[in-house]
């Protein structure tokens, strides 16, 4: 299992990966997007799974013929946020993928089929919605919406599906696809530090905080920089400016988290009042009310448009309990980090996740890490976890 | 000649123009710039005039033989910043090419060769730097150090030169031009309110401000926005937002104007902390003393690196004179804005300027504005300039 592992991870190591930074680009339906897809297929072909991709773009490697609301769901998804890291997501894929092999290898049968998922654009960083692949497939993200989604460039998400083969018409939800879950559990780099303050290497997840994003347009007035009055000036970046000191504060204030990570200006040019700027605020606390309070906070001073929500989303309890039944020594995390398991989990299917220690406790970012030891015990653990629910 | 410059204008009008907002995108060395380029070599042959491009990538349209010293210089750029005007630099260009015109059509000759250029890479939107072809003519801005510069999307001039085939290892001064210049006149739209003030089409233009570029590096560390806690973040934004306010701050201390116009941020990922954010700084005023003071209050709290520093450009007297003796109702006006006619006059060329009224002072933006009237009076001013100078 360890050399199996070992092999998928040093093929996926170059894919995507900027030799610069070390950081990875595998936004949804580029050629990285492709790659790993085609990765995913092979490794599917090797194990004798049967592929399918479902009507919302997600691959799905079956051991044992589906049934209806009986299917043991692992996996997790490929793609990266620009720059991330090389676990946010692979982790859980190459593991599942691991797992199938163990047990295979064991001379084990499951006795309700096992499927391995990559779910597309979970990260959401090219159309701009988190877990886009599991939204579409549960109804949360309608398809005629996702179809107009533009991406950096202005290119909608129908147009970069066409460009890729796919018939954007026939995107949506796949009721069929969703009905053979009977379970899914998704292992996955923790991207915090709660493992590393507990000294262990895997957790049993209990909970993904509510979140949400919004977009900000702040409107200015273009002009040149060296022939215009301050007086006269309508400048956006002043607006930006207190909008980035409002958001640490409000985030402050009411025991949440708040970022405005990404900002559009435009024209974006050296010697250019800007006419526009647009920010995007992240938000998220353990409790719903705090990101409320947050957003409330904001909206007294600014027009937040609101882009996605995903309410506190708590795992099962019976399959948590099942979970620990089989790994006593695992502690229970919650994160602030959005996950598919959240998705599945509000579109009633019977969920949870496993999180492996990140000794850096950094994400989205090159810096992010887990050590090859901690990976192998979340492989085993989650063999534990699939002999356990499919046996 | 009204339905010469009739005609220019609007065969220019569609080159580069973004149909949503009706402003410009003519970047150095781009399609757009090519097609520019081309329309501007055809009219030199309309008027029988010889089409060069020096060893800077500028062109020149050449009526009569090119001597040592006597060449009487008109014109200005085609190029845009993004979103940028239809006027800023294109009547300058599109005024000469109809000065010529109506001369040639009145049977006049010049006494001396009269050219009319049109400057590459004016704006520096792409690479960086403003005056780009006229630094690289005069040997302001060495040959290698352009090639090295890189846009956006990280490609060097070189690379870009190439892809349009020229050959950068030949970019560099060219003092054989410069030679052939005796003296250049740059008609150019106003770019503020002076003449609204003074209620005049046309103005003599006296000097140029001061001004200056530097890029500001903010170092954060990337993380996900989901699962960092506040005090564990490195956010740049934050740096970025401080920026923004002591900016506006310094350059109202000092009387000076002072801008953020562009922004760069690592990753610019919703969900992630950013990694870094690069900004650029420009800063201007008539004094430039007030311009080192702005530096010196921002070098208090950040790295401010030069890009690039342009003196105080006060344009030639003798010449600024006999332009009144033709155009004795042209009230006399200093500007914030950079041009190419100070980068010569720093290279020792005897060197003014004519601007034409801006009805709504607004520039680098789709509302910059010249009314036609004004535009045939900066046309017909130019022509008693010409007359003048090479009579």
């Amino acid at each position: 299992m360890t050399a199996s592992f070992d092999r998928m991870w040093s093929e996926l190591a170059p894919i995507g990966r900027n030799p610069k930074t070390g950081g990875y680009h595998r936004l949804a339906w580029t050629g990285e997007d492709l790659q790993l897809r085609e990765w995913f297929a092979a490794e599917a072909g090797r194990r004798g799974l049967d592929l399918t991709e479902d009507l919302a773009g997600n691959q799905w490697a079956w051991w044992g013929a589906p049934g209806r609301g009986d299917a043991v769901v692992i996996g997790s998804h490929l793609d990266s946020v620009p720059d991330g890291g090389a676990f946010d997501g692979p982790l859980g894929v190459v593991s599942a993928l691991a797992v199938i092999e163990a047990l295979q290898a064991e001379g084990w049968s499951p006795q309700r089929p096992v499927a391995v998922v990559n779910f597309g654009d979970e990260e959401g960083a090219r159309f701009g919605i988190a877990c886009a692949g599991s939204r579409i497939l549960t109804g949360a993200l309608a398809g005629d919406r996702a179809r107009g989604l533009t991406d950096g460039a202005g290119r909608s998400m129908a147009e970069a599906l066409r460009r890729v083969g796919r018939d954007p018409e026939h995107f949506g939800p796949d009721p069929e696809m969703l009905d053979r879950i009977g379970c899914f559990v998704e292992l996955h780099v923790e991207q915090g530090r709660g493992l590393i303050d507990l000294d262990q290497p895997v957790a049993i997840g209990t909970a993904i905080w509510p979140h949400g994003r919004w977009r900000i347009e702040l409107a200015g007035q273009a002009n040149h920089a060296g022939t215009t009055r301050l007086a006269d000036r309508q400048d956006p970046m002043l607006d930006l400016a207190r909008l980035l000191l409002a958001t640490r504060a409000a985030a402050e204030g009411h025991h949440a988290v708040a970022t405005v990570g990404k900002v559009v200006v435009q024209p974006n040019g050296v010697n250019a009042i800007p006419s526009a700027v647009t920010a995007w605020l992240d938000a998220r606390a353990a409790d719903p009310a705090a990101v409320r309070a947050v957003v409330a906070e904001l909206s007294a001073g600014f027009g937040l448009e609101p882009e996605s929500w995903t309410e506190q989303t708590p795992f099962a309890v019976a399959l948590i309990d099942r979970l620990q039944s089989v790994l006593p020594a695992a502690p229970r995390l919650a994160t602030g980090a959005g996950h598919d398991a959240g998705i599945l989990a509000n579109a009633g299917i019977e969920t949870a996740m496993l999180f492996v220690r990140n000794p850096t406790g950094i994400s989205h970012s090159p810096a992010e890490h887990a050590e090859r030891d901690d990976c192998l015990a979340g492989v085993r653990a989650l063999t534990e976890v699939v002999r356990e629910l499919a046996g």
